[in-house]
């Protein structure tokens, strides 16, 4: 499945987020994530997420897509550069 | 088309971009929105979205689908409440 994931988490428990996110997807932009996960592997991704976040004040969005050519992508602005990947 | 919006703005725009993309889309997440829009009524979301942002530091990505059923969501920890929409 074709994954987009936006999380808004408070800036105490985002480090972890951003790490735990980042083993499973690509990052794009500060809060927002994309790639290709097996409904298994979001599940897995899912239930880490559940014990990093505090349900009362953190979120995570999950849209999905069979098939990423279902979805198109346009960037305006600023692209996040190789460098942000890589550290 | 159906749209999913995420952006990364400075603070001192933030406002103004959010209350941009208000008129064209609901808000569901801190810096997220999502829609039905013709691509006419896109273009001229981005047009004016350019007009607001500072392109060495400000991102908007848009995924777009033709059709709302070919994306699933889901929606874990808190949901934004009818308020955020009213205010």
């Amino acid at each position: 499945m074709y994954i987009i994931l936006v999380y808004d988490i408070e800036e105490k428990r985002v480090g972890k987020m951003l790490k735990l996110c980042r083993q499973y997807l690509n990052w794009i932009q500060n809060s927002v994530f994309e790639g290709e996960l097996s409904e298994v592997k979001l599940k897995e991704l899912l239930m880490r997420s559940r014990a990093i976040m505090n349900m009362e004040k953190d979120s995570i969005i999950v849209f999905s897509s069979r098939q990423e050519k279902w979805l198109e992508k346009q960037v305006i602005g600023k692209e996040k550069n190789d460098l942000d990947n890589i550290i």
